[in-house]
C-alpha cells in the first residue's frame, strides 16, 4: 500500500516480526545487522545491509537504500541517525529520542523533569560516593550501568555496605564505566505497558495504549507476562497507563512504539522504571491478543499510518519466553520441547525465530496462549511452563494462580449451600470452572466489599449470588462491579422466599440484579452458562445441545437430577473452612 | 522444532502464507515455482527451485532437498508426485488423492461411491449427447472441464437448449477437452468447510473441522466470505460438516487440509461441489479468527503433529479478496485503496501476497475484518467492500445485513413501549446495536417461534422481553434459544406487575429467565450491557465508568434520566410498521 522502503536498524527477532508485518501491510523493508541476510529480520525482509548498527558508514549506506529509518535495538550509533536525520532523512523515533534513553540517566534526569514518577536516582562518579548514597537510600540499593546494558546486564544489587566493593568492580566503575544508583522500590508487581505514538489524519501526534502486562524476570530477563494482570485493580491499571502515556508525551514529535516497564508498590503507587523505544518482549503478546500487534502498529507510526487498534480481543493471555538451552543436539532438542508441548495447547501460539545456533540463554522464540480469562490463559499455559523448565528450578508460585474460576458463588450463609449446590452441579456439568465462598452483607461487609471490587481483576466473568430474607447480597455486590450478577431468592421460612424474591428483584434504576425463581439455583447455573455464551459459540453449542437433550426427558431435566447428589458433596469441599477466598482475608 | 524439510508444489499467496506458519513452528521450506526465489513464497522461504510444477525433472529436484512434499495447488504432475512416493518419498496429500481431484468427473464419481450428496452430473463426449442430457436435467445446466480449471475457469452456464453449441465451443468440446454436465443446484447459499486431516498420538489418522462458511462469489472468483453463516440454522450448518467431513473420510490415509464448497438448498439440503487438497481461499478467515490457522494446520496434519483447535475465537469474521486492478500506477494504487482504507477499521487484517505486477483480477491480497458477531464483522467490512468496488458494480444487497443488532429488544404489545424504551435509551447510550419487535407468545405465537429460534442465527447475543399479565413471553423465548433472555415485568392494571414478575421470575428448573424488577426496562438494558461484557474487557469499562458517574448523580442517574424522552421517540422509529421483523414475516 506504499512504496516506500522502511531500513531497520538490527535485524534480530524483533526486526523479523516487524517485517511480518510490513509484508502484510505492502511496505518494502531493509535491515542492518552484522548477519545481514542471514539475521533473523534478514532472511525475511526484501533487502539486507551487512555490517553493524554502531558503525556510521554501514548506517549510511542503509539510508542510502531507504525511504526512512528506525529500529529494533536501541544500542545504535544515534550520532548519524542525528546527522541524517538534519540532512532530511526521515529517522523515527527522533534520534535525541534514543541518545536520551540510550543513557539511564540521562532517561531519568529528563523523565524527572517532566513529572514522571520513578524511584529515587543518582549519579555515582567514585566508589566513596557509593558510601555517601548508601546512607541516604538505604539498603539494598541497585548500582546500574548508564550506558549499554539490557536483560539485566550492567545491574547490581548492593545488599549492604559491604557489598559496595564487588558491586562497583563487577559494573566496571573501576574501569570508568559510567555508573548510576537507584533507591531499591519495594514493589509487589513489576508491569509493563506498550504505547504507540503516530500522527492522525490532519498530520498531529496521537497516542494510544495497550493493556497493562503484569512481568515476571527470571534472571532478570523476562520470563512470562500475563495480560490482564491478576490481582492488580482497574484503577492501579489506569494509573500505569496514564504514568506510561504521560512519560512517552515528553518525547515531542517522536514516533513509534515504546516499551514501559514500571513497578506496582503495595500502596497501589506506580514507578516507571524504564523505557524502550521500539517494539518490546512484553509487547509480544500482541500479536494473538489485540486488533493490532505491537510490530504493525509501530510500522503505522512509524510511516504516519492511521493507528490500530489496542485493545484487548480475548480474556487474557499469558507469553513465555523460549531461551536457548546450549548448541548440543540435545540442547536443541531441549529448547525445542515447550514449543513441541503447545502444539497440544489449544490457544497457543507459537514463534520461533529462525536463529543460528542455540546459545544458553538466547531467546528463541516464544509462546503466548490465550484464555477467555487472564486465569484460564495462566492455567492453560502451565504445562508449556513445565517444559520450559527443564531442570525444575522455576517457583511457579509467583506466577500461578491457585484457582481459575470463571464464575463466582456466594451465598449469605451456608444454611444456603442446600440450595445454591445446584449452581456448581450445573457448572460442573458444563465444564466451567468457579469458586464457592460464603460472603454475607450484613455479617461480612468487609469482606463482601472486598470480593466484588476485586471479583473482575481476578478473572470472574459472571457473579451467581445467594440470600434468603432480607436478601441484600445479590444488589450489594452488582452495585460494586460492573459484571452480571444472578440473584438467588433463597427460600425463607417466615414468607416462603417472596421476601427475598422482592429483596432481589426490585432493584433501583442503575443496578440490575438478574433474578431466577425462589431456590432455583440450577437455573442460576444455566443462566450464567447463557451469559458465558452470548460471546462464545462452542459454550452456546454446549446450551443447544442441553436444551435437546431436556426435550426427550419427562417432566424433570435428568441431567441435572441425576448428578444433584454425587456433586453436592463436592460442593461442600470446595468450601473453604472458614469460608474465605484466601487471598481476600481482611 | 523439527530438522525435516516441507516441499511445496507451487509458490503462490497460499505457499507464502504457510511459509509463515513454517517459520513460527521452526519448520523449514523449499518451494517450487516458475518464478523460483521471486515467487511470492520463494522470497520467504529458506530454500526455492525455479521451475513447472508440471515439470517431472523440477519436481525431482524438489524432492531430492526436502523430506516431505505436499502443495498449494492441484494442478501439479501427480504421475511423478505417485513415482517418488512409491520409491518412498511422503508426499500429502497422498498422490492418488490429487489425481483424482483434478479430474473434476473422477471426483464426483468417487465421491457418488461414497455415498456423498452431489448435484446430478453425467459425462459428455459429443455435442449431440448434451442435447439429450438437456432433456434429461432441464436448463439451466452446467457444463464444466474436467480437469485444469479454476476460479470459475472452465464453467459455462447452459441457459436452454439453444445456448448448447456455443458452450460447447467455448469450453473447447470441439478442440477434444474432456467434459462434464452437472444438473442445477437451486442453491439459496454457497457454503464452504475447511476439514483438517492429520494424526494423533498413536498415529491413527484423526480429523477436525473449521467452522461454516457463507460465500460469495462475483464473476465466478470467491469475493467475500462470512462465518458463521447469517441465515442458516445450527442443524444446517453441522450438516455441511458432516457432508465435507464424510467426503475427507474417504480419502484414506491422505492428510492435510481440504477446502469442501457445497451448495445450501432452499429445503436446507445440503450438495457437495468442489473440493479442494490445500489451503484454500474460503479458509483465509482462520488466521484472525481461528485458534490454529489453516496454513499451520495443514503442516500439522503433513508433518504429523498434534492438530490444533479450529474454533471461533471470534463471534464473526468476514473476508475480501484484493484482486488487480492492472498494472499502470493508477491502477495499482486502487487496487491498494481498499487496504488503506482498511487501516481505519479496528478489527481488519491486512494481507497484501507482494507479488510482482498487478494483472487484472490476479488475487493481490485480502483482508480479514472479525468482530463481536457476525453481523458487526460485516457492518464493519463495508467501508472497505466500497473501496474495493471503485465503478460501483457490486449489488450490496446479496451480502449485506440490513441491521447488525447485538441485542433484542421485544414486548408482547405496543403498550408496554413506554415502559420498554428504556432498554433502548440505555444500549443507544452504550453504542449497542439492537432490534426491536412486537413479538406475542399469546397472539402471534408463530412469529415468536420463529424470532426465538432464529436469533442465534441471526447474531443476537441477548434478547430483552418485556410483558405483562400472564406474561408469557420472556419464558417461552428462553425455552426456543440457547441465548440469555432478561424478563421485564411490565406494571400492570389489575395486579400492580405482582403477576407479570411471578409469570416471568418463576421458571421451571433447565430455563432460566433473567429478572429484573417490574418495570425497570432500563436496568435490562445495564444488564445486557454487563452480559456482553461478561467476555468484553471494553465493555466492562464502559460499565465501570457508567458506575462511577452514576456515583456522582444525587439518588436518581442522570445518564438515564436526561436522555430519556429525546430516545423515546427514537425508539419508536425503531419498530417496525407492523412490528415485524422483515426477514421473519410469517
Amino acid at each position: 500500500m506504499d512504496t516506500r522502503t522502511v531500513g531497520c536498524l538490527g535485524g534480530g527477532q524483533l526486526g523479523r516480526m516487524m517485517v511480518y508485518a510490513a509484508h502484510r501491510l505492502g511496505v518494502r523493508m531493509c535491515v542492518l545487522d552484522p548477519l545481514g541476510a542471514k539475521s533473523p529480520a534478514g532472511q525475511v525482509a526484501e533487502l539486507s545491509v551487512k555490517g553493524s548498527f554502531q558503525d556510521a558508514a554501514a548506517v549510511r549506506e542503509l539510508a542510502s537504500k531507504c525511504d526512512i529509518l528506525t529500529l529494533e535495538v536501541e544500542h545504535v550509533n544515534a550520532e548519524v541517525l542525528e546527522e541524517l536525520h538534519q540532512k532530511g532523512v526521515p529517522v523515527q523515533p527522533l534520534p535525541f529520542v534514543v541518545k536520551l534513553i540510550q543513557d539511564k540517566y540521562v532517561q531519568k534526569v529528563h523523565l524527572q523533569k517532566h513529572g514522571v514518577p520513578l524511584p529515587e536516582f543518582e549519579k555515582v562518579e567514585t566508589e566513596a560516593e557509593l558510601h555517601t548514597i548508601g546512607e541516604k537510600f538505604g539498603f539494598p540499593m541497585m548500582l546500574k550501568s548508564r550506558c549499554g546494558a539490557y536483560d539485566g546486564k550492567g545491574n547490581a544489587v548492593v545488599a549492604n555496605a559491604a557489598g559496595i566493593p564487588a558491586a562497583w568492580e563487577k559494573l566496571g566503575g573501576k574501569a570508568g564505566k559510567t555508573l548510576y544508583v537507584e533507591k531499591w522500590a519495594p514493589f509487589k508487581m513489576e508491569l509493563a505497558v506498550m504505547v504507540a505514538r503516530g500522527v492522525d489524519e490532519t498530520m498531529q501526534v496521537t497516542m494510544r495504549t495497550y493493556p497493562v502486562v503484569h512481568t515476571v524476570q527470571r534472571d532478570s530477563v523476562c520470563f512470562t507476562c500475563l495480560t490482564p494482570p491478576v490481582g492488580v485493580t482497574q484503577k492501579e491499571q489506569e494509573l500505569a497507563q496514564k504514568i506510561a502515556t504521560d512519560a512517552i508525551k515528553s518525547f515531542g514529535d517522536a514516533r513509534g512504539i515504546f516499551g514501559v516497564e514500571m513497578f506496582l508498590l503495595e500502596d497501589g503507587s506506580v514507578l516507571l522504571n524504564e523505557i524502550a523505544p521500539r517494539p518490546h518482549n512484553t509487547g509480544h503478546y500482541t500479536m494473538e491478543a489485540c486488533g493490532v500487534d505491537q510490530f504493525e502498529q509501530h510500522l503505522r507510526c512509524v510511516l504516519g499510518l492511521p493507528l490500530g487498534d489496542c485493545n484487548l480481543r480475548v480474556g487474557g493471555a499469558t507469553m513465555v519466553n523460549i531461551l536457548g538451552q546450549g548448541e548440543t543436539p540435545e540442547m536443541v532438542a531441549k529448547t525445542m520441547a515447550p514449543l513441541r508441548r503447545a502444539l497440544r495447547v489449544p490457544d497457543a501460539g507459537i514463534h520461533w525465530y529462525g536463529k543460528e545456533g542455540c546459545a544458553k540463554g538466547r531467546k528463541m522464540g516464544h509462546i503466548t496462549v490465550t484464555g477467555f480469562t487472564p486465569a484460564s490463559a495462566l492455567e492453560e499455559i502451565q504445562p508449556v511452563l513445565a517444559a520450559v523448565d527443564g531442570d525444575g528450578s522455576i517457583d511457579y508460585n509467583s506466577i500461578k494462580v491457585p484457582n481459575n474460576p470463571s464464575v463466582g458463588i456466594i451465598m449469605g450463609s451456608d444454611s444456603d449451600l442446600p440450595t445454591m449446590k445446584d449452581a456448581a452441579v450445573v457448572l460442573d456439568d458444563f465444564g466451567i470452572p468457579y469458586e464457592i465462598s460464603i460472603v454475607s452483607a450484613h455479617r461480612t461487609p468487609e469482606y463482601m466489599y472486598k470480593y466484588a471490587t476485586t471479583a473482575e481483576a481476578r478473572g470472574i466473568n459472571v457473579i451467581i449470588a445467594g440470600a434468603g430474607g432480607a436478601a441484600h447480597l445479590p444488589g450489594m455486590v452488582a452495585a460494586l462491579t460492573p459484571l452480571p450478577v444472578i440473584g438467588v431468592p433463597v427460600k425463607s421460612s417466615a414468607l416462603s422466599g417472596n421476601d427475598s424474591l422482592l429483596s432481589i428483584v426490585q432493584m433501583p434504576k442503575g443496578v440490575p440484579v438478574a433474578t431466577v425463581a425462589i431456590g432455583n439455583a440450577a437455573n442460576a447455573g444455566l443462566l450464567a452458562v447463557r451469559i458465558l455464551g452470548a460471546a462464545n459459540p462452542g459454550m452456546r453449542q454446549k446450551m443447544a445441545r442441553f436444551m435437546a437433550a431436556c426435550q426427550q426427558c419427562e417432566g424433570v431435566c435428568q441431567v441435572l437430577q441425576t448428578k444433584g447428589t454425587e456433586a453436592s458433596g463436592r460442593a461442600s469441599q470446595l468450601i473453604f473452612l472458614e469460608g474465605w477466598i484466601p487471598e481476600l482475608r481482611v
